[in-house]
């Protein structure tokens, strides 16, 4: 059995291959294309698979995707994709472990299997991700807060995106007898129920996010009213003595305790307890 | 027929038992995989159950789970669960008590029943909490009732996702002829109708908790509103006297009953007449 | 061919009725259970139905149900239910006029159909009570109209869950050839006919609900900007009265107009312009 | 071939149709029913069909729907529908012009085709007034407009249930071979799709509706937060005058410029000074 | 092999083939509707498809469909389609380049191909436009903004129904033995793969728009609350200073310091410390 294992699908073999092996021209096309759909499709005497393993990278909210596209044959085995991406380096070494006498559903096995642990990995950094926002977003909801919370959605619409294609790829696996071993089919089948795991982790998160956006306009809808009753209240303290003093301030003649010794402490108390009286109204009216 | 239980999945008998009845290793890894997924799998000559029966501890608004798996045999029985659970405890015990004859399929169903009777519990205790919220949210909306609504959220998503998942089992499992004896159909049957019921009431839940965060949002717009209104009325009152107050505190010469006796009571008149007259007019106008 | 009528489930003539006709212990146990689900389900030789008629009382936002379950054999029909609810009582006085030797199919029609038709009874009260909570909603947005709102919502989300799960048994006994008589299909194709009525009305009727909730967020927000806009028309009124008021007020020399006979008529004239010219800008900018 | 054609259900010789040519009991009462769904049901030895043709007249947001009932059998075709109704009147019409031999099926698709035309126009209509609501919403977003929106809404949810409920009409009716000649195939096909376009547009419709709501309060909080502004700055404009103002209005001593000539430039200078400092210092920290 | 190419439907060639090749009039009638649905329809000996490729033109919002009408027999092939749409001018000129023995099925390929590629194109322009608007949302958040997402969501509602309703072709083509070679058939499941990507694509763009609206109005709802935040600062320090100022404005005998040289400094004094200590508690209170 052979396994050619090529860097890029810009590499010249690829060509070579697809003569020896009859790969169809549409495939290789596939293999050439950043955007590929992740997908299984049978060819003549092959199975041809696209992957998008992916890597959420320390301090930026987007996911990286790389292609891992293959041909899956009976006696051979081809893989297209950039180590750079940690995890297509680890699936690859993973594989090569195995030795060179493993059969190509085996192969195709290990590769698939840390394709999809590399999803746990995303989805774990998401969840703490959303852990932080949801703690921020109660203590100090902010713009900056908004564009984190919007960043995170964009990359769990990707996420979900990838592990619901992929998903359809293991359903598909676990019962395709031509391509797979019937030894391998509880391994197909655990590798299925991962997958399965793994959507309903992104729907669990997809619910929290949601969560943080409500909590983020019910934190300013709450401040803004927080806000307007200092303002109100302020007015109303400030209201009786500003009328009462204006009134006092008149050039007019017969305003009582114009003359008294103690005028200014008797209006000062007018204006102490109308303020009071006006607070006490308020709150009695349950209106602030 | 031999029952096993097993405290723990780390218990060095598994591996033993693994060996002995051929159990498969990714069932033993699943065993010990402390987030393994609700799902029953079928094995060479055993069936494979893990369920997650869940306690609601007074004060804590989280759920806690604790895996419970299973390996039904024809002529084995394996359990492996951590009794501190309530739930586990009450299912073995409650399966202990059957007798030692009992066959797998009647053990299958009588720990599957009190699990499932544990849900009806988390489904209560919950019910409670949202009316506990629902009156919370009309009399008193705080930033602190708006927390205890998404926590509630929170139970509730993960609520759901394990009634679903293990309503799935509840439906195969009734239809299940090679590992469930015909007479005891309609008990399986009736353990899925009973999953049925908690879906129905989970999904009553959901909607219930989604109007409380609508009736939290229409509160403090309402109150904000309020607030507002307040102010305006307050400044409604004040305006005028202020306005003519400062105009009959300027040092000019030519306003009218400056040198008046009655000045200041006139004045007074006028001040009172234009905060009633105004108050009038921005009720006419319903603008207030 | 004899009909038992049951009062209440807890009658101890159920349990010789359960032995006599081999009446499985789960149903006889499901007649016991106030919140049994309603649903069709088919014993050894009868079908095992359990109906929630309703009743919506006058002045009472909530819906009241009340159990109607039934064996119906080839040979014997059961019904247990409380006749104090009027449902029950119409749909077995429907019954009982049928006479005696009626067959348990057409017994069974005769008591389903016309707990169907008490649904609409329960459809149409709710069609009224929203027709009045729209009308409100507009005219008189308050918190009480709020909350009538939220009890509404409660109510239609446990009709339209009666009515789904009806709906089930409808399309199932509409088919049953086993149960039914070949004559009668099309009685009760008729009644799920009706059942998919009611669900099409209770669809609407959500909408329509779900609307006067988004009038009551967009009354209350519109509310709120007229109140804010007459804060600021009194503002803009008062405000150049007072800084000209004030300004003249301050023990400085040299301000215009001081000496003049006629300086209170043209300081007077600058607030009434000033303010004039204000509301002119505002309202140019399309400011107000 | 015979065509009865009666102007109303409650028309004594329905019941003489009845029994001659055997009529179900339950269609007969289905016709008499105003608010009958839409549907089809096979009878003993005919088709029953209900169609709710509409319009939407001059000025009124509401639909006008009319019940048009059907027999179809294979010697006889009888039709019940009030002319008044104008879809009603052009059907009938289109189908009498075919002449007597016409038979049932084809007089059937006559009938049915210009029923669905007449959808067609209610959709336009819908659009058009959709359009006239989605420039008022953005120009001038009264209440009266949201009153608008809803009622568009309400017709909008009738229309979107009758022409859903119709398409499961035409879906049946073009693979029906025992009501339907072969050649006529491609009719009723023909009739289906126009019925799925008309699905499409209604979604349409209900997605640009929803939009307007969306714009509409959008608009609103724009405009109180417009209206915020304006309070803002006009405030930010007087209060430093009023303070400087308020502070040489006070009878104490030692204020600097009390007795200078040039007191009240000097004075007012620093009031403009304070204003437009405070102005300029909000906009560096982008406040406003 | 014959191929009929018509640049309109209204030429009178169009009936000519009809009759020649026995077209079904509703086909030719479809050719003729301006507003044809997207779809495949089996006539008697050729398939009838319906196209709408696109445009999306330079500075205008909304997408420029141009229908594009085949009939594809096993020894004809029609297209009717405007050549002025830039996507049916690429799609033709591809098909005509094959040379003239190319089969139909072959034709339809490079046809279908090139008028999915098309919506590559427009999927990847509103992606470009609503990154636009999302950078716009969150710096400036102003009406046109608003009314430039209603215009994307208009436009994307449009094409996300094209794209849906092609993709329905598409499934239907790439298993359709008796039109398509079995050669062709790798051909076809690319055309699908590629629609099914598109699908995908517009489902994110569609969470990426909503999204825009929802910071669109959290940007609001934010800046509401801060320009309240400046007035309420703005009258919390100048009340006191209103206050105080009043107060030492009255006619009224008996206020402190009145007499001191030291007066107005001491007053000015207390004026800046009760605002200080204003602030100081609502900071501290966490009131603003
Ligand atoms: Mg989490
Ligand atoms: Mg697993
Ligand atoms: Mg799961
Ligand atoms: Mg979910
Ligand atoms: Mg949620
Ligand atoms: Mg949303
Ligand atoms: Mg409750
Ligand atoms: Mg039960
Ligand atoms: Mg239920
Ligand atoms: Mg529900
Ligand atoms: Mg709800
Ligand atoms: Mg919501
Ligand atoms: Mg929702
Ligand atoms: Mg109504
Ligand atoms: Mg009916
Ligand atoms: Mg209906
Ligand atoms: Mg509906
Ligand atoms: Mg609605
Ligand atoms: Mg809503
Ligand atoms: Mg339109
Ligand atoms: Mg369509
Ligand atoms: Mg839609
Ligand atoms: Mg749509
Ligand atoms: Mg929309
Ligand atoms: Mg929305
Ligand atoms: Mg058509
Ligand atoms: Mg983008
Ligand atoms: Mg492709
Ligand atoms: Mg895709
Ligand atoms: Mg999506
Ligand atoms: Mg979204």
């Amino acid at each position: 059995m052979a396994w050619y294992e090529l860097k890029s699908a810009d590499d010249t073999r690829l060509d070579e291959l697809a003569e020896r092996f009859q790969l169809h021209p549409l495939h290789v096309q596939d293999c050439r294309d950043a955007d590929a759909r992740i997908k299984i499709e049978q060819g003549d005497n092959y199975h041809f698979i696209v992957l998008r393993p992916l890597q959420l990278l320390e301090g930026e909210e987007e996911l990286h995707q790389s292609p891992l596209t293959m041909f899956v044959g009976k006696e051979f085995f081809i893989t297209i994709g950039d180590e750079q991406c940690v995890a297509i380096r680890e699936a690859l070494e993973r594989a090569r472990r195995a030795g060179s006498d493993t059969l190509p559903d085996r192969l195709l096995y290990l590769i698939f299997d840390t394709v999809v642990d590399s999803y746990f990995k995303a989805v774990d950094t998401m969840d703490d991700r959303i852990d932080v926002v949801e703690d921020n977003v109660l203590d100090n909801p902010s713009p900056s807060t908004l564009q984190h919370i919007f960043d995170l959605k964009r990359a769990l619409i990707d996420l979900r995106r990838i592990i619901v294609n992929t998903r359809d790829i293991g359903m598909r696996l676990q019962r395709d007898s031509e391509l797979i071993d019937r030894e391998l089919y509880p391994f197909f089948r655990d590798i299925y129920d991962h997958l399965l795991r793994l959507a309903d982790s992104v729907e669990t998160l997809r619910d929290l996010l949601n969560n943080t956006l409500d909590v983020y306009l019910s934190s300013v809808a709450n401040r803004t009213n927080q806000v307007m009753k200092v303002l109100t209240v302020l007015s109303t303290i400030a209201l009786p003595a500003l009328v009462i003093s204006g009134i006092y301030g008149m050039n007019l003649k017969g305003l009582p305790f114009l003359d008294s010794n103690y005028g200014s402490a008797i209006v000062g108390g007018m204006m102490v307890l109308s303020t009071v009286l006006l607070l006490i109204l308020l709150r009695a009216l349950r209106w602030l």
